[in-house]
């Protein structure tokens, strides 16, 4: 699946869209073990922003071996300087950061992390933020900031909606690291497999997304962050809205009438 | 447990109430795999409206091979045309069967789900909206809606009150199914058992409950709900006012009593 | 670690603060299995009302073989007669214990729970309310109140923000309890070892944690709690604002630089 050059300037590679619709963002400052930099940061909002309803599911990958080591700390240490407005070029690049993660959660399309090695602080948080994530077998998670005087405090949003408290405060407080294993059983990515059939388990998942709906991918995850947020009869009533209003597409109708004539369903939004 | 004659036309069945308080309402459409018809969910809806103090524990079961395959395909189907109110109209369903699930948690008794077969869909969400829920070993459990363009949004409100985000997103997005040992796992359910000894763990888990004082089940369980849904210093609050008052009742000090006079308490609202 | 004398009158024992700023608070009613009365309750809050800067991270222990089971019931009865003030002595009880176990959050030092046996009713809140918890093999975990009138209404508020919630109803409604194994597999401790490596692994614990800047330690927690329960994108907005002030700190500057020079950093406030 990844083709991307690794050799190339940019800090982000973005595979032409296959046939399918499945968009491939490729971080790919592998030397710096894909440290989110700014120019990173916003070549991948641009690049979400670029996202228009040809593309059915994005794939964030990485090239070399890690995944990626979190914000860019050699950047991040040239701008201490509160007389250079350091404070404020700090709040930026946080802020920066927290809206590409959230774009990840906003866009109709599912957003499935490609973990091929390390995910540590930012990188963990991306992978906590994705809707799904599959990892090779070898991979390990941490939010190790904390060893370096600067507390994981925009990863932890990300992982403490995936974790329970505890596991979650656990590793935000001592830094460790925990296995891919132990991440599958935590609930922080959804599978883990052999590093050589990475490729193939991120295809089959795309696929499977792929062969749905399109406007009920789009109404779903829309529909599912909302509700998430809401007190249980906010929720009820926002998803009873978005079930009705889903029921009256053309979709439904032809998936409903596929299953009782025991065909493939032919879909308008494919 | 299970009585109720399957060729009897009712949707629901009601089984008279046992001298122990065990009110049991059977699904009973078992060869549409139990879908939530409109009648249904207005005999459901009823059952409950009768519920008084009598009841002490309330079990939703099912006729048939399956528990309840969600809602009735054939029935929605026949109202998507626009002229003749269709949105309106499936406004009103998913409206119908989002306060029958929120009236299942707002009841002050113990709402258990006995599921003997496939929980699909809303039935999947039946099960994640009850308050316990135990199953024949060999059940599944998905939200499969997607497969017919039609995503499972009112089932998410529950699901995902129950499983971790990726965990619940994945079964959302690809329709795939979980056995019941993954069910358990995951916290959609409390106890799988072989499926002869299914009778006998609801009876188990009743049994436990109607030996419990009911002004203490009824006002933890509303106190339960309540402050799931609030901020930490709100949820101390209600849950501070409800101890009191808790401890303020008759059973409260007779519990006390025989618990120092190793007895068995005799409660005053059993 | 606990060398507190259980012989004293004093129903809370506080360690001397030891060279790594370790303090450690030790109910010490062993024959009422560390029952948490009023003057319990007084002296928790008044420990952690003295606690300051010095210290680095809080270790609750117990005397005896009981961690601790919960209010006292004794106290509790004596104070049930309406024409005395009951209802309002008993909401004033149940306040003072929602205000130490909010105290044990709002402190920006992580708490560790030093569990060495039973942890029932307020004593399971107890270790569900610490940051942290370790707990030796054979403990075991209740929330029984149930079975004597008084539904663990303010014990629920705790435990259910740390497990699913059917898991978490099920303790509640059954009075059941959960032996290390399950309260491990379920999130409600950290950690079981056998009981004779209980101190070495709470001091390993806290080793970690002292080995860290505080004022990272201090900004992550704090951030932690209340980005818990915020929407999103206000999560993101308060933890972007946190993370910008931490690498703003001196600890910062020095963690990254020694990260670097690959030697151990020198934090200002250690």
């Amino acid at each position: 699946m990844n083709q991307a050059n690794p050799s190339s300037e940019s800090p982000l590679l973005l595979e032409q869209l296959d046939s399918q619709g499945i968009l491939t963002l490729t971080l790919n400052r592998p030397k710096q073990f894909n440290a989110l930099s700014e120019a990173m940061l916003d070549a991948l909002q641009s690049a979400l922003h670029n996202v228009d309803e040809r593309v059915r599911v994005i794939v964030i990958a990485a090239s070399g071996k890690a995944f990626c080591a979190g914000h860019d700390l050699r950047e991040m240490r040239s701008h201490v300087d509160e007389a250079q407005g350091g404070e404020r070029w700090q709040r930026e690049l946080f802020d920066k950061c927290c809206r590409f993660m959230q774009t990840l959660t906003e866009l109709p399309q599912p957003v499935i992390a490609r973990v091929q090695g390390l995910a540590t602080a930012a990188g963990c948080q991306l992978v906590a933020n994705c809707d799904l994530a599959v990892a090779a077998d070898h991979c390990q998670f941490g939010v190790s900031g904390v060893n370096l005087g600067l507390f994981c405090s925009t990863p932890s949003v990300a992982l403490s909606r995936n974790l329970s408290r505890k596991r979650a405060f656990q590793m935000l407080v001592t830094g460790e690291f925990i296995n891919a294993e132990t991440a599958l059983d935590w609930g922080l990515i959804n599978r883990h497999v052999p590093d050589e059939q990475l490729d193939a388990a991120i295809s089959v998942l795309c696929e499977q997304i792929c062969k749905k709906s399109q406007v009920a991918i789009a109404t779903g995850k829309t529909l599912f962050y909302k509700q998430l947020e809401s007190p249980l009869a906010e929720a009820y009533a926002l998803a009873s809205e978005a079930m009705a209003c889903n029921m009256m597409s053309e979709d439904a109708s032809e998936g409903i009438d596929a299953f009782f004539d025991k065909r493939e369903p032919q879909w308008k939004h494919r």
